[in-house]
């Protein structure tokens, strides 16, 4: 209760003295490659930062930097999702900066041919990333005379991971990390394979065990009247399908999508994160679904309740079940999840999804048809640990938060127990992801006042 | 006294059974980069180290892992010159694992052609290094079935360089370091820049104040005599040159070199780690200078103590002053110096050796002339820290031992004070260069039981 009071009071006066400064956009000159001196090497890129210097204090000495360390989108997109850096800034009299990065946004070092081949996306890897932020900031701390400001990283899902590993591997330019929602431990086989989609499962499973039991039924009946042309065509406008699809896979995969980021971002406010979303957006669809009578068409309850993912607003008319950009410029995790973010995952028998199992060739395989490339599958827990976390930390690194929603089946990877004194886990029984960072500022605030 | 009665009695038992079983050479193949995933990255070289499980102790569980990081050499090099790690083995029951660094040795990945450019030699970098000593270090003992056995690395200049960055990058992999005359704060303005020439200048001058005072006057005499070519010619015979040299600095040059690494090598015993060496060999070239009649050429004199360095056995018949590759396979080094391993150093007027100045413009014209590189100045202390360290990894880090040598001039770029009760500065008053490293194991042994 004191703590939105307290958050309130300052978007309060953030916003009472007119609005808040708006962020100014930025530039830094960035090397490509930070690890080797090849003549590609020092080839620079406009490397895109945000800055908002409403709060920060620069007398008698200058105040903290609040960096957010970018994922995997347009830089903007986190700045309008991220409240609590925001709520807390004032208090701290803080300079916020918001990095973005590299090959998303406006940072891509081969402009539009970023994406062309390995020889270009090859640059996109979380370690250039986190040295990429190492160089911006102290750069940027020496221009703005700013040099012994004590420096925070943020940062949620992948993000957070970067800032959690960012304090970890730059200890002399962070002095702590809040890591939101950060499957560090979704490696290997430290996490158990089937963990993220059981809690996906368990989160509908919760609210009503019809809704669970309906979308677990779909998956064969939309394969088994999928299986020709006339099938296909009738599926198309039940799902109101742009244009006629070729595969039912690409309708369950448009339900998988709506159900596990639903999961993820079951907040308990409206929010417009991934996607225009009502409070509570999981117990909405379990709703719908319930509230179809008995015998009701299976196909047609799971359809309704996923559409409330792309359509909440009601403005679509149509779906794009096949192809199209993500609009959150996302393409490149896709690169990522086959070069060093490899997290393997299956569906168990008691989810709520198609059974499935992770085999490391089939995903080598698969990654070398799609970019020409293959995983290194155990590169990130060499580069970074995870193993034996607990053993590893407790007499070493300070203060990083873990923050997990136990709702969010990213939760099942994260670090949810405290490591040591300074190294410590914050859980929400009922949060989502990147709950900590999304608190959405004065939104959230007004809807304590009220 | 104990402590060399005990590595006299773990020599002793290495030898008694015979001698300890010699080193294997294993192969490992490694990736070339590590931090891209462009098409070259992934290209594999062989990557050499050596095993020793004299003292390996398997059960009831694995003992631990001695890694020696190795340095700019060849790894064999650094086995003969690294007794520690052997004499403390039996007592641990540890594995020895030597492992050469990229570049060095026969781990060049390119084989002969790896120095043709910075095309291949931009891949020599430390954190590459870095990288692949984890990468080997977790394949191995995986490979060993020792996936539970400690690791402790142990490393001498820049290899202990390396040591103590690689627990503070890869604490998972290493649970400890003992960084030996390690001059990890020999970076931008963290030490001044005249201190490591001010060191080896008073190593000499408080051998003998006349020693100094030759030396001091002896570099306008070569200039002054060499501005000729008879001058030149006579200057040749005396310094025993192989052919006469065309510059007056390739003698300053030969003389400088010997002064500056009999600094860093004054052991009290006799020692053949970078030249085969006497016991105290600066007291020994200052008592060559002290023993010339007082109106003896200071050419005459500078030479004769400076040949100590080169031809303590007296079997050379004359002197390689110009051209001539390094016999310890260093050639390396001028590229790390000219990429990252950027240390600015000026020679004082107080000095031993001609003054001069250090300039960030000339050392980059310098190298891009030398390599077609320019160095990147400031990304040593960006990558690894180095600025207020002592805040910096007081609560941060653990397990760390920094070892130096107050007569080694490399010791004022290193960590002389305790941090934290873990991270901590072992310091000797009259030690050299890589002392921790360099007890020389059962010659040691020997010389104390004598």
């Amino acid at each position: 209760a004191s703590s939105s009071g307290r958050y309130a009071a300052s978007a309060a006066a953030a916003t009472d003295n007119g609005t808040a400064k708006p962020f100014t956009a930025h530039y830094f000159q960035q090397e490509l490659d930070h690890f080797t001196f090849t003549p590609n090497a020092s080839r620079l890129f406009s490397h895109k930062y945000l800055l908002n210097d409403t709060f920060w204090r620069r007398k008698p000495a200058a105040g903290p930097l609040f960096v957010y360390t970018g994922n995997e989108g347009d830089i903007e997109w986190f700045t309008t999702n991220t409240g609590f850096m925001f709520d807390i800034a004032p208090e701290f009299g803080a300079l916020l900066v918001f990095i973005e990065h590299r090959f998303y946004g406006e940072s891509k070092p081969f402009g539009n041919d970023s994406y062309k081949s390995a020889d270009t996306l090859g640059y996109l890897t979380s370690t250039q990333a986190l040295a990429d932020f190492a160089v911006l900031i102290t750069s940027l701390k020496q221009n703005l005379s700013a040099v012994d400001a004590p420096v925070v990283v943020f940062g949620g899902s992948y993000g957070g991971m970067l800032a959690s590993w960012f304090r970890l591997k730059y200890p002399h330019v962070a002095m702590g990390a809040l890591a939101s929602s950060a499957p560090i431990l979704q490696f290997d086989d430290i996490t158990p394979w089937s963990s993220f989609y059981d809690a996906v499962s368990q989160d509908f499973k919760s609210e009503s065990l019809n809704c669970f039991s309906v979308i677990k039924a779909v998956w064969d009946v939309l394969d088994y009247r999928g299986s020709n042309d006339s099938g296909l065509l009738e599926l198309s406008k039940t799902f109101r399908a742009c244009k006629t699809v070729r595969f039912p896979s690409s309708l369950s995969n448009w339900l998988w999508t709506a159900f596990t980021y639903t999961a993820m971002v079951d907040y308990p406010t409206p929010a417009n994160f991934m996607m225009n979303l009502p409070a509570y957006p999981v117990k909405e669809m379990c709703k719908i679904i319930d509230s179809f009578p008995v015998g009701a068409d299976v196909v047609e309850k799971a359809f309704t309740a996923a559409s409330l993912y792309y359509n909440y607003t009601g403005d679509q008319k149509c779906f794009e079940m096949e192809g199209g950009d993500d609009p959150h410029g996302l393409s490149g995790w896709g690169w990522q999840a086959c070069t060093e973010m490899v997290m393997p995952m299956t569906v168990s028998n008691e989810s709520m999804f198609p059974p499935s199992g992770f085999s490391y060739e089939e995903k080598s395989e698969g990654c070398f048809a799609s970019y020409e490339v293959r995983p290194r599958m155990n590169w990130i827990t060499t580069e970074y640990g995870g193993h034996k976390i607990d053993k590893v930390l407790k007499r070493f690194g300070s203060n990083i938060i873990f923050s997990n929603g136990m709702r969010d089946p990213w939760s099942r990877g994260g670090v949810l127990k405290n490591i040591s004194s300074s190294i410590i886990a914050l859980v929400t029984e009922k949060g989502k992801h990147e709950v900590a960072e999304n608190m959405q500022g004065p939104k959230y605030s007004e809807l304590t006042n009220a």
